[in-house]
């Protein structure tokens, strides 16, 4: 792809709608996209070439990472995104290549020593936030240690070494029940033994100091360093930009080496800065968090009003004027299961060289009979390019 | 699939129409496949399975090679023609294993050597031939030298050591700009430097030669060595035939290993040509040219007509009987675009053991819809040996 890559003067918007695609409620067999009114973007369905994308591949559901790395041209099952470093992006930490980061949990241990409780009664980021700062206080040899509150009883452990590389291929700390002690460090790989011992000193160091404390453990999960991604504003010769009311999406635009710009707390707010950046940038990845959160809460009313306020945007997303824009999906998120799902996600793509096709709703199963029919979301990047004259032709 | 390969008297014919996909038309709405009467077509879509080819991978649009390699059931991605030999195939110069050929093209340098006209001012074929038969006069150490000329200012080099092998790793010696001199052939691998040593001396003895010519100058690009390409015919054991009035498509099926077939020079030339030889070959290629030329031109009645022409001569491709008939394009080419395209491509694959579908027409809109769905090109051939029973069971 990288060599087909050619200058042009096109703008290309990816709009993503978080766990867009859906399954038909119990009651109604519709969908939520199929029971909200969503007029306009029913309206742009009909003048696009519209398909259904699979996030990684058949059956799998994604994570968020896998799910946006696809939609950004990258095979979810080539490049990974540790847990560990997906914490760092949703609290905007700014992760560097040498850094080992994990998710921790606060947990309460018993006498023995045991897990008794693993999340420490969920016990309130208020309370977690002063544990936090005392872990930090924790001295390893050769090595920055950051603890930071996420949210409740988690945490972000990051190590840093001062010099040298570390590694990941560390096993969990956390057993993943009760009733066990936490577990010691574990090399997965004999170049990992340092970093094992840095983890154990660490735990060591935090028994001492949390003696006492509304949560007197902890649990290690998802060590990862910071995936080695190819630059996708290289690879596609794009000056790309993302707009993200949501950390983790603007980690994930950045690990992707798109510039991430300051925007508001609002969908319009995003839309607003696209507008003022316009000039600046060839790509644009736009974020849509709430279709997500209310398909997550298994809440079928609440999905089908994300997805209708979406589509009030819909005309606003069109009056930028892009020469190729897409609405896509990470993935999907059924209320009906409360949770990402495997599904494959409504996609369409407005352009002037897109096929017609005779799809005149945006709708799972309306998509399914699309031009562009049901294809790996891996392949919606290059399509756009296609589509913007940003590729040149293969072979003589 | 060599292993599948088995032999039956059956006879397979891959009927290509060049450039056979397109674009709607901005004042009707209809492509050029959907504006044409292909009734012939639209019959024989009725009684086969359709769908669309994908020829290279999503988004990318293929030049002839890798458009026709695909059809042959090359994966166009691992087998790649370069430019030089291309253009050797394109005037049926007979390329050996061991040439290394290069597309050339005519220049007029300034007084300090740069390039004041990349075209030499498209010097007619009268004029650029006699300085081709000059340029053959050059004398290369243990290397056959050929000087070909293909149209106006373009020629094909081609260096044939007598003995040993010689490398096409080399660099363009086209800058691809004007006020700038020519670049020094660079070997891009240590084992191209004898080939880039060669080059130099060609250079410079051109330099002696066309000293006051109409065009006083060369540039060189798309050094390359013949594929080496599976045997199609062995590795699907068919003894397979092309027919094509273009020399270029004459070759791709040569690289392939195909019989090619002496013919006129006219579709009707073609068919007879099947016919006298239809108990020879297996496997037919037939090429029609009209609709890719049409489409490039960005004319989309003269496309509409190349189709119709086509659609013509489908009763007598069916006359030929064989057991299955595939209509297909190397890719599309829409008017609209003035060029090739990315677009899946419209096939029908007409058998008894053909699965049904609703597709009553054959056009981009309807294929989508078929039996086959959006499938890879490269699975075409395949499909065919399948339909012709040519295909044993895999496993027990």
């Amino acid at each position: 792809m990288r060599q087909l890559a050619i200058p042009n003067e096109t703008k290309i918007v990816l709009a993503v709608v978080d766990g867009l695609g859906g399954l038909p409620h119990p009651d109604t067999g519709r969908s939520e996209l199929e029971a909200a009114d969503t007029r306009h973007l029913d309206r742009l369905a009909a003048e696009s070439a519209c398909g259904l994308t699979v996030p990684v591949a058949p059956g799998v559901t994604p994570g968020s990472g896998p799910g946006h790395l696809a939609l950004f041209g990258y095979d979810p099952l080539r490049y990974t995104v540790g847990r560990g470093v997906l914490e760092g992006l949703g609290i905007d930490f700014d992760l560097q290549p040498q850094d080992v980061a994990a998710r921790g949990n606060f947990c309460t241990l018993d006498g023995a020593g045991k897990i008794v409780d693993r999340r420490a009664g969920r016990i309130a980021t208020e309370q977690s936030a002063p544990l936090c700062e005392t872990l930090a206080t924790i001295e390893l040899p050769g090595t920055q240690l950051f603890v930071e509150p996420v949210r409740d009883h988690r945490f972000l452990l990051v190590l840093r070494p001062e010099s040298g590389e570390l590694s990941d291929r560390l096993a969990d700390t956390d057993p993943q029940r009760e009733g066990v002690a936490p577990l010691a460090a574990r090399a997965l790989a004999p170049e990992a033994k340092p970093a094992a011992e840095l983890v154990d000193r660490f735990v060591a160091g935090a028994r001492d100091r949390l003696n006492g404390a509304a949560a007197n453990g902890l649990t290690l999960r998802g060590f990862a360093r910071r995936p080695d991604l190819p630059s996708m504003p290289e690879a596609f010769a794009l000056r790309a930009a993302a707009v993200a009311v949501y950390p983790m999406y603007r980690g994930l635009a950045k690990l992707a080496g798109m510039s991430v710009l300051t925007t508001g707390t609002t969908y319009d707010d995003e839309l607003a800065t696209v507008r003022e950046r316009w000039d600046d940038f060839d790509f644009f990845f736009i974020h849509y968090k709430a279709a997500d959160t209310a398909g997550e809460d298994g809440d079928f009313q609440a999905k089908t009003a994300a997805l209708e306020a979406f589509d009030r945007a819909v005309p606003a997303l069109l009056d930028l004027g892009a020469d190729v824009l897409m609405i896509a999906g990470d993935h999907s998120t059924p209320a009906a299961l409360a949770g990402h799902s495997w599904h494959p996600v409504p996609f369409l793509l407005h352009s002037p060289w897109a096929r017609r096709d005779s799809v005149d709703a945006f709708d799972e199963e309306s998509c399914l009979h699309g031009a562009l029919g049901v294809f790996p979301a891996v392949d919606a990047l290059p399509i756009a390019m296609a589509h913007a004259r940003r590729f040149t032709k293969y072979g003589a």
